[in-house]
């Protein structure tokens, strides 16, 4: 997949072919749209991608997404053409109309309680977030991120298997993996002053090395000093939406 | 169903008989309990209702809601007799499980639309708790809710149906109620200042009509005077509780 320049206000609609194809509504570095591309991606579902500018969003971004956030995914072939926002409902839409690979779990307790997962990561997210947007460090926020996350590894020791989703990724393992990505940035952040603790995640360590090496996350992955980049800009109040718009070393494609 | 006192700090753990029967962790005012409450009895699902004093917990809540937070149903017949948590998870769920009457649409996407309208409605319940839990009225929370409020006012006119969910409430129509029934406790909270629009909200007053007279909605209504009686104990930060455990005309029972 390409990286196209992210559409700001007084930006036309994009000339899409009548294809048939999803369109998607997504920006580079968001991580909530991130979740779908894993989905999409998994699930080898061809879409276009549409990038939004969210610091200054084109006036048509409502049209698709009420709120004018990202993720946005336009049905183009289902009547009227409607689009879906929330990353979550977006990939459980996906993981029902295209079962193969099956993300979440076919037991109806399983997918419950996995979902249940994806909502005790939030404090994690909240978390990240202190450390990402805030330039003076929050004191206790390294210390949630861990205690956030031993729910994780204590849930993949307990499972035993090297992803949630078994021998390979499932859908809890796509909906945390965007933020899990990003922490590599907290070192560059923050002067080098983080490592996550070997012994004390041990499992999810392992977890993080082979998510590194799935297709799908392959197909999106950035690594810690890019995701830094981006998220110095941001802070900046000049957020560089389009420093990968010509594809250097950082940016993979699928 | 009847009401038993909330076990608080200190209370021992219920005996309840080894029936198989779902045990549900709720609290009488709680909204997003209700919105579990609303699904199990228009399902007809039989529960024990383990009422929790969310002020002073009893110690043992943790070994069935992690975060000590109610929702929680524990699946006594299932293996580990786990429980679930989240309001929104709990009834999917239930809508899997038990699929008479099904709640949500069967069609993935309207299911998905549904879903996105349930987000939609978080910003009304926002604003209603400003008002719920501040002795001082918020000036733009009256406002924020007829915004909220419009969204779903526009979304009955144009499904041309009584309820959400068609000829009968759905899912939708559920996990919006609670708040919707509280909506009432308002004008006792300030002091007969809030009407809702009766030509901006036609359809939508017309629905709230005939969701009080809907059987599961009837299990556990409760008029805005009660809710507001509640609502004042708790603001003066002395929740009280067990005042409908010695049931009034107010309290309605399936």
């Amino acid at each position: 997949m390409g990286i196209g320049k992210h559409l700001a206000k007084g930006s036309p609609k994009p000339q899409l072919p009548d294809d048939g194809v999803l369109r998607f509504y997504t920006m580079r570095f968001c991580p909530f749209a991130h979740r779908v591309h894993l989905v999409l991606d998994a699930k080898k579902i061809p879409y276009h991608s549409i990038f939004i500018n969210l610091h200054e969003k084109p006036e048509w971004l409502t049209e698709y997404s009420p709120l004018g956030k990202v993720p946005a995914l336009q049905l183009v072939t289902a009547e009227g053409k409607p689009a879906l926002i929330e990353s979550l409902i977006i990939a459980e839409y996906l993981d029902e109309l295209y079962p193969e690979p099956k993300l979440f779990p076919a037991d109806p307790l399983k997918k419950a309680q996995d979902k249940i997962l994806i909502e005790r990561f939030n404090p994690v997210i909240a978390a990240m977030y202190k450390i990402f947007v805030n330039t003076e460090v929050s004191p206790g926020a390294i210390t949630d991120i861990s205690t956030g996350l031993d729910v994780f590894e204590k849930e993949l020791r307990s499972r035993g298997s090297a992803f949630f989703g078994g021998d390979k990724p499932g859908m809890l393992d796509y909906m945390i993996w965007p933020w899990c990505e990003r922490s590599e940035m907290i070192k560059y952040l923050l002067n080098n002053k983080y490592e996550m603790d070997k012994e004390r995640f041990e499992k999810l360590l392992n977890w993080r090395d082979l998510m590194i090496e799935d297709e799908a996350v392959k197909c999106f992955y950035l690594d810690g000093e890019t995701h830094a980049k981006f998220m110095k800009s941001r802070r900046e109040g000049t957020p560089n939406y389009d420093m990968l718009v010509n594809p250097t070393k950082r940016q993979r494609t699928c």
